[in-house]
């Protein structure tokens, strides 16, 4: 038997709901934002990435689906959002068009080769919003809310925004040098990869998983002691709209992100309901003043961030909140075989007036098919027998209460569309 | 500069409504007739294609987006979505579950390393459905019907659909023999494709494009001929069904399909519309019977269709439709550098309360933020000055009317949701 590739999940028909509730929540969201939807390939050229994420990132080094296609040019399935709308951004100069700043959002799989554990799969779902034109700080505050805005319209009440700025090029550059002094004497303490990232990407010591209680890293120097005044005066004033905003944060020096092209404001959102595990980050992003030149596109600027959908259900579920989703069937029509021909033509009926509407393909007898109407959770049900067919009426049968009204055959439709 | 990869595309913002319309047509069409979405990896197996789309095919032999990886497991790309949901119907014994038969549909990317051409893309996305555990010409019907309920519901007037019946497998056999008997002494004059199909999947040969004119092909036997009394007698009734449904079709005895898992109902949607072009066929499906065993599976049957959005796009474009899309904004809100911060205040509100709402974020003098509300099209707009927020009441402008009205900033969302 041929399973289901190793890391990778179905989602089956009793899970898909919550998708799709979830989905639609977040475009009506998104569009409430004046956020518009752009859909990028699932593959990209691996450069591409390279580039866009950072060579010097776990993603690339270690968990990209990368393979060469027929025409011998490395592809890799995208293992984030933000790289590919970016290049879609610059090929298709969007930062010419008349409306400004440009703002989209995005929402499908994403690919990464990680180690198996709960909550996190090889492929998995990210939404997520860019906003690229506009360096001002209620751009940021926007986003913020936008944020803050969806995890809340889900019920979510452990929420925690954590924010941070990693300043602009100049401040990054200068913190970046202090933090190479400040490792070196220390570096043959620290694990492997932080030994390579000393002078590729030394912001990224900081938040490194196995290093994390050295006390070189807790003695550190902090970006906030680096910030030049634009940057202290923009994060600032980002912070000034989120009290506003009445958005309640706390702030992390230590928040820079795995990705290398972030500046300024950097954020992550936790969930800290009890039980829900190690993982607590359930969307992360930022500024990225850099990524657009670095992709050689024009020196545009850029905020955005991605939430994992599988994140989010898990931390529906930490909560104990249900989604109101949308499952419901509202008849089940019983046959009989001398009915059959008439049965596939009425439900087709029904079906084209927008009635959700079943009935049996397998000659069950009528008892085994009134059971089949409870187990698919039918409103409404009733017998299509060669007297209903004669008489023209029905006795529709409101399934919860019992109740049995008469109802012409014609007016089946009107009936169930004023009561489902 | 980075590119999008060759034969993929990016689907803008200018284009991505359309797709969200169909989407939620679909899907919704998809539930009057009580099937509910399964979700699949983007990549399975690489056996699970060569097994269950068939070694002969063009598809795996040619088109296939093949790759080994990080655990040395040949995976593929998938190039099209009724393999995996039969993989998982069978992984997650839903052929057990007491609700039969399992109705599933299914809406994604698919890929195929084809040369490009309009229309053509390497990456495109396809709806599909499956019906599994029923063989009753009522089943059959019940999927033709949404399939052309799928079309018209979209308003197109010029389709075609075509029909088939490739019998049992028992017919099935007995027909190729006749094909292998019948093509043996032409077949140098045929492909060299051709010549490798006449003892691997001869039907194959009917509906090759290079030898689509020999003498050979048009003399060949019809599987017409060769239905059992059993495959006769159920596509007799699927054609009854079908007229009494008034569904319009053409029977075509060279309609095998491509994929070697088809028995007894094949079917394509064609577009008659005048400039569609070469192709034509915006939809195929077809009864599988022996598919899930030839997955190891049970012994269940299996019907589907699965149809390009790409495509219906090109056909509703071919008769000048223009879908509904969504893409209302309902206001643009003119801002003052001294009301910058009330703003961002105010337009969170009015979004969490439903409003699609937008403002400037590029600090434009208001004559270009005046024109900025008249390019994003927005339904109303209002300047934010001091004196608004002192007597708390804005001068809330109707754009298509010029129509101005006082409105107290607290009823704003509102009266906005009244209108829009």
């Amino acid at each position: 038997m041929i399973n289901i590739p190793k890391g990778t999940q179905d989602i089956l028909p009793e899970e898909t709901p919550k998708w799709q509730y979830i989905e639609r929540q977040l475009i009506e969201i998104a569009k409430s934002y004046n956020y518009k939807e752009i859909r990028t390939p699932i593959f990209e050229s691996t450069d591409l990435f390279a580039r866009g994420v950072g060579d010097s990132t776990d993603i690339v080094q270690k968990e990209m689906y990368t393979f060469m296609d027929k025409g011998n040019r490395s592809m890799t399935l995208r293992p984030e959002g933000t790289a590919a709308v970016v290049r879609s951004y610059i090929e298709n100069k969007m930062h010419g068009a008349a409306n400004q700043p440009v703002k989209l959002f995005y929402s499908g799989p994403m690919f990464r080769y990680e180690r198996k554990q709960k909550g996190r799969y090889r492929q998995f779902v990210q939404f997520g919003v860019e906003a690229m034109g506009a360096e001002n700080p209620a751009m940021d505050a926007e986003v913020l809310h936008m944020l803050y805005h969806i995890y809340s319209s889900f019920g979510l009440k452990t929420l925690k925004l954590v924010i941070n700025s990693i300043g602009d090029m100049e401040s990054r550059k200068e913190y970046k040098e202090a933090l190479v002094e400040h490792f070196t004497p220390h570096i043959e303490d620290f694990c492997q990869d932080c030994q390579n990232r000393l002078h590729t990407n030394p912001m990224r010591i900081l938040d490194c998983k196995v290093d994390r209680d050295q006390p070189a890293v807790k003695s550190a120097p902090k970006i906030t002691e680096y910030l030049n005044d634009y940057s202290r005066n923009y994060y600032e004033e980002v912070k000034q709209h989120l009290d506003r905003l009445n958005i309640p944060y706390v702030e992390d020096a230590n928040l820079v992100r795995g990705l290398d092209y972030y500046t300024h404001t950097a954020f992550e959102m936790m969930s800290e309901a009890e039980g829900f595990g190690a993982i607590t980050t359930l969307c992360g992003g930022g500024r990225y003043n850099g990524l657009l030149e670095m992709l050689d596109g024009p020196s545009e600027t850029g905020i955005g961030f991605a939430l994992s959908i599988e994140r989010l259900l898990l931390a529906l579920e930490a909560e104990g909140i249900e989604l109101e989703t949308d499952e419901r069937l509202d008849l089940f029509m019983v046959t009989m075989p001398e009915t059959m021909n008439e049965a596939v033509k009425l439900i087709a009926d029904l079906r084209v007036q927008g009635v959700r509407a079943d009935m049996d393909y397998l000659d069950r007898k009528m008892k085994a098919q009134m059971k089949q109407a409870d187990r698919v959770n039918a409103a409404y049900t009733f017998v299509l027998g060669g007297n209903e067919i004669e008489s023209g009426t029905v006795k529709l049968k409101e399934m919860t209460s019992g109740e049995v009204t008469d109802v012409k055959i014609e007016d089946i439709a009107a009936y169930l569309k004023e009561r489902v």
